[in-house]
């Protein structure tokens, strides 16, 4: 799915149903005034700057009522702003509609910063707030430089929203579960050996794993803490000595336990984190990401020498090795067959006049999915936008916003699942009854820009924001465009959204050989309908030159991309040509997991399109 | 041209001729054991951190003999090491051959850097030098970071070559000249009056203008300091109620300090910077943009708040005003004029059996230019590498080097004039004689590489990266690529290379409306031959849809593309009719500079490409 849109909201009656924004404003203000706090800001961050946070850590969401998972808000006496960009535009007019909050539009050309509008209507010795326990190093340091900068004071160390907020959720308790590792392909002695042989070239004394994916990966196990996240709460310090892995001993099993111990992994109670650090010698070198841990974290080994250097775990994982890439294939095999079943269902019953809703089918397309061995739950809560929905980058499907699927316009589904044997992530766009013709230029508009991405062939060492370019060419040229990225890189097993690499305006990580990354264009009009398509890419070596190394793309993803909303006359006869050979390998790998109704169904999809 | 080559070395023999560089280093290291330093950096820079430096700040060239313009030495108690890229590869190796120096390949991929090597070598506790007063601040911070987490001391206020260096160049003297209201297109007064509005929403109550061209842009003038840079040495400090220039006084005339003072600006020594920085009010915010200012200037202003944001002048200067825009449009067509008369006397002399070296058409070339009015100097000094000297990126002709012209080979001159009305820069690629199948690929893969960006149309936004990946599509899909960047802004009537933007896979700048931009792939193959080709364009409304603004380049370069050297079959349909209609353009506009021959040459050359 496009980086945005990871909302669970299945705990939402839990959450103070029943206190209104206003009443939480002034029970906020209360406390700023007595803390002395000229402006808080919060933000649903947790200690470890995880993308998916437990409900504990909403605490903006919690004060707003905006559900975006993107969203800052801004308190002070006589003010409410909350920034948030524009996938999140009409949800969060619709969440403070009567509130005092004013939206500030962040996405749009030349918008305020929060620090901008702090800097023009706060007077100079102001104190801003923020909970540094759960805010990035990064971003408090450069909010803290900016606020300075502007002549104000700064204050880190407070939790003001804890305090109001009365029914907080706990943080979660889920269970462990552990990776064998025939699926991981790498031990847990293995991985914390190659690790600390990257320490030991960066002269490191000590690392502190923040992002929760981190510690999965290097321990081999799953967490089971959020919904749609495969991660746990829990941080690792990795000394050449020691493994610390700091979690609630609720979450072990005895499974988990004995593995880690034969690891030589030492457990620890997940506050016991800052006593660690604390504890270290004074002379240690300690490595901490500042993207990845939390500003108080960051103060507890202040008193060591801080390295601020590249994440050595997130570079290790990103690059496949050959067993995550044997089973995800597997994984998007699986998953495409899923799909299918989901497809030949939805026109079946569509082709019956029985009624199909956007809730319905989101329904449907997760047993879909249950059916396949190794499934454990959505990579995400699934974006299933029928016509003007499909415009709406965030959207998620719920009993109020639920629309019925008829004809005629067209429908986006975003979806993945995790597996056991790997994560996936899938757009398409297919008509339901008769496509405009507007509807399918942007249709092929999309296709076409993936393609050209997927076919690409290019020198090692470029980077994201090179390869985002060549991707909205198609676009470009017919006077569209899309404001997300373009795409995300994606765990094995792990979170759907994985760093370091993403074809994005702004992502300088060259594309290096075993990642997987998406590749999903959209074009999106309001209040008519949105288009995306995604399939993953799997970086390989193309060839070498005299020019050196040039890698290309390996398409892992399996699943038809309807062809009835092809205009033929906007898409390269040689993008044609692959789409037809793919459509063929759809058929052979996929046919198989399929029973005769999805098959025949399927055929159909796969048909070849004429070359003109 | 590409972003590189840029040697002056014309008073070469002036600097201490017969020191050998053992016996520099020699000395350098009792200097260094004098003041306990176990490290010394020595860079090409000067106190505004220019690109191009007069020979006074040359003390890296001085100690190694390396003429290249990128190049760092570190000299340790037994060690000397000179980190270039791999433009200077070749006349590194040639420089250092025969000393201790070891030469450091930093453009090698995973090559280690200063702060590595010295991380990987020096013992903790060791002390490591610079020239703060010659660093910018970016830098600076950068290596004190790194040293003082490696364990290292810095000292960063000492100069360390000075005391050895006993011949070294005196600043230079070189007068300044007004630029007419009527080339600049705004007054003195207006820029100012622009500049405070701009500083007065940044909240900033003084700002340092470090790098030279922008004071050069604000206040109408150009220098002579260094033959091939508009600029002159000047720092310009400018607050709410003053303009406060710096520069020595001889090199003003009556009538620049006339209009100087007439617009408010008072005049002081060069030196006084520091000092005026020193006097500032406690209180006041001040703008000192990292990369453009001396470490030990910000220091000068370090009890003031520091305030390093966007450099407010270079974003001005960057979008070029209607007037400027107009001259630099007749520059380009008087330039491509001046090449199409080199041209013509080249082709005529080897027709006719004569002898052309390299340096013989150098030469030429300055003079075709110079037949122009408005005239100044070169862009920069030009590059004429016939046969395996295209390859060399760097390459700067002189006696030493000189090679005879003649068949078969091609010919690379990239060149450029700067005139009062405009600064040009134009790379051409030329047969002399019969080219190879291999020539005639590569040159037209980059061809169509420049086309490929040139006729791009973008979305508003979409920043050099971006751009970059686009550019670079032709070449990568046929297994070629080139090491540097595709394409650098240009100054009017100033710098040949001028931020913010750029094509480069690292530049993050939105390409703007007003914007100059050269174009210029390339791809070159060591010891055979090199092809580049280049053109400036101008950014203007493409047009506006629902999804923003789309933006396109206008061509600004007038100047023949060689048309024998292409090989249709690699080069789609519509990009041979862009050449045509190109060369009908070209014609049309240079034809009423010429004479009958040159006519006549450059009919010939314009003549039509079949579309096949």
């Amino acid at each position: 799915m496009a980086k945005f849109v990871l909302e669970v909201w299945l705990f939402a009656p839990f959450i103070c149903p029943f206190m209104q924004v206003d009443a939480k404003l002034s029970l906020l203000r209360a406390e700023m005034s007595k803390a002395g706090v000229d402006a808080v800001i919060v933000a649903n961050t947790d200690p470890h700057n995880n993308e998916y946070v437990a409900d504990r850590w909403r605490g903006r969401q919690w004060l707003t009522d905006m559900k975006g998972s993107n969203g800052t808000a801004v308190v002070t006496a006589d003010w409410c702003g909350l920034w948030t960009d524009s996938r999140y535009y009409e949800i969060a007019e619709d969440a403070i509609a009567g509130t005092e909050i004013e939206l500030m539009r962040m996405s749009d050309i030349g918008a305020i910063t929060v620090e901008g509008w702090l800097k023009d209507h706060l007077a100079q010795g102001s104190t801003v707030s923020f909970n540094g326990a759960e805010t990035a190093l990064k971003q408090a340091e450069s909010w803290i430089k900016s606020f300075e900068l502007s002549g104000f004071k700064v204050n880190a160390g407070l939790d003001l929203i804890n305090i109001i907020w009365n029914d907080r959720p706990e943080p979660p308790k889920g269970e462990l579960f552990i990776v064998d590792d025939e699926y991981a392909g790498q031990t847990i002695e293995d991985k914390i050996s190659t690790l600390r042989g990257e320490m030991e070239k960066s002269k490191v004394d000590a690392y502190l794993l923040g992002r929760t994916d981190e510690s999965c990966w290097l321990l081999n196990f799953r967490g089971t803490d959020i919904d749609i996240s495969p991660t746990a709460y829990c941080w690792t310090l990795v000394t050449p000595e020691q493994v610390l892995f700091f979690v609630d001993a609720e979450k072990l099993t005895a499974e988990a336990t004995a593995k880690f111990e034969a690891a030589g992994v030492t457990i620890h109670g997940y506050e016991d984190v800052e006593a660690s650090l604390n504890a270290l010698d004074a002379s240690a070198r300690v490595l901490l990401v500042p993207d990845y841990i939390s500003h108080r974290l960051a103060e507890a080994a202040g008193h060591c020498t801080v390295v601020d250097d590249r994440p050595i775990v997130t570079d290790l994982k990103a690059a496949k090795n050959e067993t995550e890439i044997k089973h995800t294939k597997q994984a998007l095999i699986d998953d495409g067959a899923a799909l299918v079943k989901f497809y030949t269902w939805l026109y079946a019953r569509l082709d019956k006049g029985e009624p199909v809703t956007e809730l319905s089918a989101s329904r449907k397309l997760d047993e879909c999915r249950a059916e396949f061995s190794g499934f454990r739950h959505p990579s995400f809560e699934s974006i299933m936008g029928f016509g003007p929905d499909g415009a709406l980058n965030h959207y998620s499907v719920d009993e109020e916003s639920d629309k019925p699927v008829q004809p005629d316009d067209i429908f986006l589904i975003d979806s993945g699942g995790n597996f056991v044997h790997g994560a996936t992530d899938t757009t398409r766009t297919i008509p339901i009854g008769k496509p405009t013709q507007k509807q399918k230029e942007d249709y092929t508009l999309v296709l076409s820009s993936m393609l050209e991405l997927l076919m690409l062939e290019f020198a090692e060492g470029a980077n994201g924001a090179q390869l985002d370019g060549i991707c909205r060419q198609a676009l470009w040229r017919n006077g569209r465009n899309f404001k997300h990225s373009t795409g995300h890189g994606i765990g094995f097993g792990l979170e759907v959204h994985e760093g370091p690499q993403g074809f994005s305006a702004v992502n300088k990580e060259p594309i290096k050989l075993g990642m997987l990354t998406t590749i999903e264009p959209g074009c999106y009009r309001p209040g008519e309908h949105g288009v995306r398509i995604e399939n993953i890419v799997h970086t390989v070596l193309s060839r070498e030159t005299e020019f050196g190394r040039f890698f290309k793309f390996e398409n892992l993803t399996f699943c038809p991309i309807n062809t009835d909303l092809i205009d033929p006359s906007f898409l390269p006869a040689h993008q044609i040509e692959w789409l037809n050979s793919y459509h063929e390998e759809v058929l052979e790998k996929l046919s198989p997991l399929l029973n005769e109704d999805e098959r025949s169904w399927l055929e159909h999809e796969c048909r070849p399109l004429t070359v003109s």
